[in-house]
This record gives structure tokens, sequence and C-alpha cells, in this order.
């Protein structure tokens, strides 16, 4: 279940991923769904899996963009926290989604995270070479 | 944390955030997550921010088109509610998602709302010239 | 209200929507929200709504694509379990979302359901053709 809602805005220039990262190191999050995330980004860069195992394409798109949506999850692998997203990006003339590598706001990210009472995990798996979780 | 999921159906011809409106004012709802909308449109308009500070283009698209998914919030701007919701919208020949300006249903829009035990608010923000939530 | 959140992994060359459902069935759960889904899928196919009363057309993608995000919802027909799911997909080159008619996991799919303590129902709506929730 959920133990605590999170609310945050991730401001312009900064990088969404990390800055996440931050805020659940600070307040001890482990743990936890990324509800959605909303905003626009000036620059970001989405991962396509190509291959298995574990083969990306990276792509860099520049915005202005809209963050449409996004959703992913907080978890350990070992006692690494793992911030997974997928995010959809779109503009009036192009709209891709994927993989979420890197982003930098541009006016905003509005942040909904669901801390959980339980742990998320993951681990290697060696068929599709990425980080999947355990279940 | 939540304090009431409230599931919603908008109905042809209906436009949506205008119905979410209603809703959220005749139920007592000044805080809450869009935590999805799915469905179908017979016409939407999407924003696009293009300029800081607050420069947007507004596109109208003819459906029907799929909603695929939305996701945003509900909040206070002093004594106004703000809903702000971002949508992805698709057909097989075109997909573009952005700041949901306006929709009305074809078929259906099935909305999931996560009213909240605390209060979001909005403010203006000088340097993008929007209504951010303050945090 | 949530009763529980349930955080599934579909593996590879599983059909989505069929092992939503096998595990809806093995954890007696018949109404929920689809919180959300990420991935990648090897095939799927979107349907997209032509013509009230419910006219589809049904459209095949071949992967790999990014199962970019995914919302719905979990409710019985009479004693039927519906589970109805949009899905957004995409790749570098394509990007497109709809109605999910089935999708087969590449690598993965991590499936988010927020199980409820109300029961969500359907019924067949004449205008739509479609079976749409009571509301």
């Amino acid at each position: 279940m959920f133990k605590k809602l999170h609310t945050i805005r991730v401001k312009p220039r900064q990088e969404i991923i990390t800055e996440i990262g931050n805020y659940c190191h600070q307040n001890g999050i482990t743990s936890g769904i990324i509800i959605g995330i909303i905003g626009s980004v000036e620059e970001a860069q989405l991962n396509f899996l190509m291959k298995l195992p574990g083969e990306y394409e990276n792509v860099s798109y520049q915005g202005p963009l809209e963050m449409v949506c996004a959703q992913g999850s907080i978890a350990l692998k070992n006692d690494e926290t793992i911030i997974h997203i997928h995010a959809q990006l779109s503009g009036k003339d192009i709209c891709r989604g994927g993989h979420l590598a890197e982003a930098t706001v541009f006016s905003t990210a509005e942040v909904i995270i669901g801390e959980l009472d339980y742990q998320l995990w993951r681990q290697t798996d060696t068929y599709t070479g990425l980080n999947e979780l355990i279940y």
C-alpha cells in the first residue's frame, strides 16, 4: 500500500531523474511508484531497446517539448536505489516516448511519487541483460 | 495521502475539463491528483509551450482520436481551483500530446481522481509566467 | 479507496492482458485501477474507434517498441471481468497509442494495479455500442 504521497516540483534547468534521486535520498525513500510527471523539457534523452540482451539506442531531443506523462518506480538493487522512468514527450511537430535517460526542465516538472510500505527489488536478468523487478 | 478515490465517466459531447471542474465543485474537492483519463475525443485543443515567460501555441485536433492517457492535478491559487492536465491523443495516422486546453468526448472519458488529504497550492511564477505548484 | 497495491512483472513472450487477467483471477481482483505499465513489446495491436456505435479499426505494430505508459481499469460486466487498457507505444521512428487489444512482452512489462475497495461495473451503452463504466 502507499505509505505516503509526495508532490514535487522540479525547477527550470534542473535534471529530473537527478532531482528525484536527491529527493528520495533526503527523504529515505527506497521503494515507490512514479504515478506521474507532467511539465516541459528543454532537452531530453530517450533510450529505445533494440536487441536483447540489453542493446539500447539513445536519442537526444531538443525542446521545448511538453512532458506529456511519465510512469515508473523506485526500487533497490542490493543497496543501490534504481529509478526507472518511461516518459512521453511531444511538440506540435514530433511525439516520441521511451526509457527516460535524462531530461532538463524548461518550465516545470510536477512529479507525483507514491511511496510504498513494501520494498521493491531489482536484479540483473541474464535473458534481458537489464535490471528487472523481482517478481 | 489519498483521502478518497473518485471514478468518473464523462459522456459524449461533454467537455472533459469543465466536467471535472463541475464534479470537483459539487464534491468539495480542491486538492487532488488526476491519476488517469482514457477514452476518445471528437475534438481537442493542446497547448505547446514555446517560449518563457508563458508563450503557448494552441493547436486543434479533429477526432475521432483516442485519449491514450492523461495526468495532472487539482490545486488552489488563492481561492480559485486550477485543474492542470496533460493528455496524449492518438489516431492511426497522428499522435500528439501536451497541455490539455479543451477536449470534447466522442464515446467516453474514464477519469480517475485521487483526492488528497493535504492542500496543493499554485502561484504565478515570474520566471515561467505560469501558475506553478508551490514547493 | 485502494484496498491493496499490486506490482507485477509480465515476462518475455507473455501476452500482457492475458497475464493481468490470470493474476486478477488468482488473486480475486474484480475491481481496480491500472495505475501504470512500462516496458517493451515485441508485437502489439491497438484499436482505434472510428465511428459510433462501436466501429474500431485494428492496427498491428511490430516491435521492439517501448511501452511508454498505460492506464485503465478492472471492472465487472455482470459476472465477467473486463480489463480496459489504453497504452502508448513508441520507437525512435514511430509513436502511436490507443485501446490495447493485445501486446506480447519483449523484455518486461511492469504493471501497477490499485485494487479498489468498491466495485466498478460496466454495461453495454446503446449509443456508443461499447461496455461503458456505470456512473
